[in-house]
């Protein structure tokens, strides 16, 4: 079986590496070719175009950062869709708006192809270990011919049945991300006023009923001052974005998420778009970053 | 060693019989004398007032609904306090303001006796299982005495150095509770407005990094629609108005904490105070209880 | 001149009866053809069609609900756009997102023809007295052909300059209304739960420097309790919608707005979308409408 | 009628002033004696201590900052407490939590003096202007003996016939002052990064159903740029916790409150106590005063 990775970046590495290991033929496709290239040497082959990539395989996962990017590289002379032949399943990973994926899926069927939205939960650790969670926007009978695909990049697949749920339920589940983070700042600073050891309350924290893995890593990260990059800040915005559009047409009236885009937002305003989602802390501080 | 535990409800009965079984000899008062009769019959001996369980024992081991019941008996001709002899220590397990503490320490060293809060994180389980995490507000030198006694009922102790900041520190915890709670339910109540089954949503929470024992219970909760009583809203509702007039004191803008109260306080005000905390999901219903 | 006016409703009908008191002939297009009956009898030429109310006049003053309904008026074959001379005037009064102003001005000087949004300030009673405020989306100079249409509706003219600011403005100011509405019910309903007479509430607020037409009208429907229709709560929240997504779109953070919105949202799914904006007052009742 | 002052400050100097020009024999009072000198050379007469003020007058008017200091101003060897002869009527200006109303009462009454809480609604000019309202948390018979001394210093009176009732709807207003103040910021702040020129958003502010002194009068500070103190941010902020405080004690779910404290908070925190309420705007601002 041939299946072809478009967008070989944090997440797309990984899951075309496990792919490999797997005993697929792998074809691959990046903006920046160089960043595919550890993945040649491991027996992937490269593709020009994406349209290249769809022509020759059976499978086409698509990785990319946003809806906006994924579209431009669907259309076009060298796009996705001029490749594609009857019968071949594009299999789109993105976290994007339900709306773009009854438009994506739209296309995809004009040509004879076939297409599902099939979100991840987890970052690049979980790509590595093979241990996603894929959360499907179609049912186990008619995905069945991805299973193999679906068992060699992740450990757990939900099947909403429908499709473009897969997008609601990663946006859902972003929600929760963004809100157990910046409840995790909230805390944490508080106890910084109150004149708490803040190690106290990570510690705390980790041992009590709350204790998970996020809260694990980002507690460390804080008590750190590490700000580095696990989950762009700018990504978190972005995502928090598509959850008030859908949250507005679905007529929710968020409440903790409303005051957590703030926060957000407000830090990317103030330029720590490109640092970890747990700068969020940063909102308590009195002075920002480059104030004296 | 002799110790004493005023108040034998859902927290103070378990940390008794722990004590029993570590082999202290264990004295119990609680206003309600059937609630401790088990108690008795497993070794335990009965007094007839604070201030006769107090002038027996060693520690004396508080577990009190709030600061106004604990102040109420502390006071008076059968107080705590007038039972209280030089050198016996008075731990507080209450989740109570700081100034309780010093009001309570002030008053008990009066008597030559020793005070020192240390509230618990766990519900009726942890405490049960010895499992508590002890959080006081002293440092372990000057309570070496009390190991024993601590080991007897917790697992962990965090050591914050300095009397009142037990207090700030599960009050610290508790928000994390609340914001964690509520993001849930908001979470689960936007799952079921996409028209997504909510039972994806407590899978893929499951399987995320954000997994925990608190979101394993709750999300079951959720799902069974059962909002008996663990941790009952009305006390999540008393333990974030503490909260709220700490971080006032602090001068500490809470955002999250903030809104999350106005739910809280919202469901209380439409009666649902004996349900559990994860009854505050009804925020988001259309119509309230009671309604057509 | 010739002037045509696209819904005759709550703001369209006085508008078109300013115009025939200014001397202007005036033209009229009704989706209900019933409401525009008492302007034929002051004057007005009854159209069968926005095209061939657009074929017969210099000026279009356009008064529809939302854009989703002023797009559909614009397209089909009986549609404004089909009946457009070259050199005729679409005046846009509706509160729109800038993004169909850029939409509808394309279509029209595709015709040949010149398009602006202009929303208005104000309700009927100013509609009425010829006291509504007009947002311009362009400048004197290029409006000047529309100097007099204005001066027949408006008391005074705000030019921005830009095609779709116009619709910006009207928007922030919708913003405003929102916030300063909530505001008065979150007071009103603090002053209740204090145990005040709400009548010196407002008898205090029409006193104090906060004293406003707004504040006034709205503080006796209250007092009142009569949450008869001036400014349907299901309008403002829409507007709201609309506000949001532009606050989105330019990165701003709303922290009131975003409050705001939950309440308006949450008493619209409770069934008050019908009625007066300042019911959302409700939102801080126990027991909601409907309930025992 | 012998009248004193305890308090010659920003609002107490010109109250004193229109006691003066009605007639009243004035006796004044103030920490800083220098700030009381131009009120003696109008007639006014200096009391060494509160005490000695209170010994020779039968009104006591007392307008100080807050209540500790009103409390500590009360009490002491020269306390105003101490000189109270019976029957004086000691009416206390100061926008106080209810509690101490209640404190102060019973503290007069010992004495056979009695009390009442009168909070203003204004500022200096209208202070000057005598054009205050007065919110009396009492009725009109027993507050009978007050009329002339209110009518020399405002122009309306509200009879709550509560002790300590003026002071919640003090509290009840301010909360409002704070929320349009809030609101006029966010609008203020949105226009601007909507692209609009503010000026706009301020012309079409004055010229709509929301145009009030207080909007006229901040809007034109915040296009000046002017962020002089009239309300100075840091007394808002106290306030605001007065009124949380009191909303936590009544159950009362604030929502727009809650958002707005969080605003003014961060905004002390920023080194901003010292400015105008409406440097509030500031919040939104991506790079806090003192940064690059």
């Amino acid at each position: 079986m041939k299946v072809g990775i478009v967008g070989t970046g944090v997440m797309g590495y990984p899951m075309a590496e496990n792919l490999l290991r797997a005993g697929f033929e792998v074809h691959v496709w990046n903006r920046t070719p160089q960043k595919a290239r550890p993945l040649l040497e491991q027996g992937a082959r490269w593709a020009q175009t994406p349209r290249e990539l769809a022509s020759r395989v059976d499978i086409v996962g698509v990785m990319l950062a946003n809806h906006e990017v994924t579209r431009a590289v669907f259309h076009g002379e060298d796009g996705l869709l001029a490749g594609l032949k009857e019968g071949v399943w594009v299999v789109d990973h993105g976290t994007n708006p339900p709306a773009w994926a009854r438009e994506a899926h739209r296309e995809v069927t004009l040509r004879g192809a076939q297409y599902v939205d099939v979100p991840v939960l987890g970052s690049r650790p979980q790509a590595e270990a093979r241990a996603l969670v894929l959360l499907a926007g179609g049912d186990p009978e008619t995905l069945a011919p991805l299973l193999p695909y679906f068992q060699a990049i992740g450990k757990h697949t939900i099947y909403t049945g429908v499709l473009g749920q897969g997008c609601l339920l990663k946006l859902n589940l972003n929600l929760m991300i963004a809100l157990v983070n910046a409840a995790l700042a909230e805390g944490f600073a508080m106890a910084r006023q109150f004149g708490l050891d803040p190690a106290w309350f990570v510690e705390a924290l980790k041992e009590s009923a709350l204790a998970s893995p996020y809260i694990a890593i980002k507690g460390d990260k804080l008590l750190a001052g590490d700000f580095s990059e696990q989950f762009g800040l700018r990504l978190m915005t972005k995502d928090l974005r598509l959850i008030i559009e859908e949250a507005l047409a679905h007529r929710f009236p968020l409440v903790l998420g409303a005051a957590a885009f703030g926060l957000y937002q407000r830090m990317e305003n103030a330029g720590l778009g490109g640092e970890d989602v747990i700068a969020v802390v940063r909102a308590w501080d009195q002075n920002l970053p480059g104030s004296s």
